[in-house]
């Protein structure tokens, strides 16, 4: 990198990139033991535990194509770029634990945001035991930038990919869906009044603690991130392990909220939440032997059982409240 | 991240973004046993050794601020964006292992273009064991991106950081200096004619063999890279290690394809081999009790001593060949 190198010649306005970097260090970053060199260095190094594996990932998140500084602050947008990580360990079935964070910066920012997009993020990662402790700074000709690498970790017996789902493996899903669709969709209609209503969006919360417990006390066979909806992450989960699904409308758990915003703007709740991306629940399937011990304790980990994994040939499909069976779309909308 | 997960609702032209995953896939990523879970899952899994630290850095490259296409080849691109993080790995004494590789891609870009970019890097990559095992691919409103999360491993005794100088350490330096900045500079002028002259600012090398066998032949007590030019280099090496440095003019190894671009167009070479930024040379220290050792490898690695750490009271000087001592500027820019 050097953690946060000045990579190119001109400053951000008002402190320059080299005070924005002292700003950073000072306010953000944290010491931690099991880091032997931080920010200041060309790398930053770690002690990593001898006994687990390890996790790595990365996410961007672009202005004008993954948010709107119309409707997001900059806090959230760190915050929520942190989440899209932090989601991707969790959905491994691991613990995240150091982060660096590059951002893109045009020209015209204030070094103040740039500290709030690392406060952010660095408040939702903080709360999962997960510091940021380097990155790097650029300048970009115009739209504002966010990528974070992350590394986690993960002990081998708890790791769980996407490819693993059994046949007659439960599918379950954390939380309830399609508030963030909703949120946006409200955002982009009534800004930011009734926040409570699209905080899902603004700040969406990674599962990991659920995703712990789960690996822990469960045969959890695959899991996967909803970040591009629930029907596509369907598909994905299906190909991967050669299987087929079968969900039924009744169990998808539905938010309140959406259900309550779609009717507002004349939409399909059902669809919303079929189709709404970067909710960062996890959907993962459980070995049918352990159906007992899920349902003991699914409530409190606010975990939904939606449906079954069925032979692949039988392909992927939803039973309507009326009894009907329809094929299920990728993108999530099921014909009426 | 998923490695390489379709970040976006928009296509890349043609192939549509799944599609240029897929070819991603197929054309450059390839099999490591440490290495369990690769693209195609919400995050890389990785078996570490235990008996190593972990190096973890990122670099970014943006276009107009870092590369310009008129003069630069996507492959060329994609090399010096990996090469930037190799660099980051040996100066800090170690092997680099995996690379997460983000593009941020205008919605005109060709996949074969996108596919030249993680040619370029993985080509340099591999060259020095490293292997390119995810990303993220998203779509920008404007200016393309390059993003590289790296991980390297070293060992304990092997590590060095920018801090530790001693006083009376030799200072040296990898190679010679100046081709990058003159190569800048020839190209904007002429464009890519004579090839041979602007090959260092096109395709840079990162100097990890030779870092390797400095640490581990000699009491290398400080490293950095230079990124930004020797002397801001110089200036960040006296400030984390707390001394002053003596340099001398007659040692610092001006490039000859420097020197005869800098006639050409009227400049001074050393300035030129001063202030050169992405050299991804080596600067760095060592003990001198071992300066029997260093003379006897350093034609062989192409090292050249070119000073000494001196009381930090003396700050930074250059012995000028006319005898005459002269405080070094940060941007390497002296006066006549």
């Amino acid at each position: 990198m050097s953690p946060f190198n000045n990579n190119s010649g001109t400053d951000i306005r008002r402190i320059g990139e080299f005070g924005l970097i002292e700003l950073i260090k000072k306010r953000i970053l944290s010491k931690d033991k099991r880091v032997l060199v931080n920010i200041g260095d060309d790398a930053a190094v770690i002690k990593s535990s001898s006994d687990k594996l390890l996790i790595f990932t990365t996410d961007t998140m672009v202005e004008k194509v993954h948010f709107d500084l119309t409707y997001c602050t900059f806090e959230e947008i760190g915050w929520k770029a942190m989440t899209a990580n932090l989601s991707d360990v969790a959905a491994m079935g691991g613990l995240p634990t150091w982060a660096l964070m590059t951002v893109g910066l045009p020209q015209s920012m204030q070094a103040q945001s740039v500290l709030s997009i690392y406060k952010g993020a660095s408040a939702i990662a903080r709360k999962h035991g997960c510091r940021i402790i380097g990155g790097d700074t650029t300048l970009v000709p115009k739209n504002l930038f966010i990528s974070i690498a992350l590394l986690g970790e993960v002990e081998r017996k708890a790791l769980v990919t996407r490819g693993g789902a059994g046949k007659d493996d439960l599918v379950c899903v954390t939380g309830q869906l399609g508030e963030a669709l909703a949120g946006y969709r409200h955002l982009s209609k009534y800004g930011r009044k009734k926040l409570s209503l699209v905080r899902k969006h603004l700040k969406p919360v990674p599962r990991i603690n659920q995703a712990r417990e789960l690996v822990r006390k469960l045969r959890v066979n695959s899991m996967i991130d909803i970040s591009d909806g629930l029907s596509s992450e369907l598909f994905h989960l299906a190909e991967e392990s050669g299987l087929g699904v079968l969900i039924s409308e009744r169990d998808v758990p539905v938010s309140p909220k959406c259900t309550r915003l779609a009717s507002l703007l004349g939409a399909n709740p059902l669809n919303w939440a079929l189709s709404s991306g970067e909710e960062y629940e996890l959907l993962f399937t459980v070995d049918r032997k352990d159906k007992g011990k899920l349902d003991r304790i699914k409530s409190n980990l606010g975990v939904s059982v939606i449906g079954r994994m069925v032979d692949q040939k039988q392909g992927l499909k939803i039973v309507r409240e009326s009894g009907a069976v329809l094929p299920l779309k990728k993108s999530g909308f099921v014909h009426f």
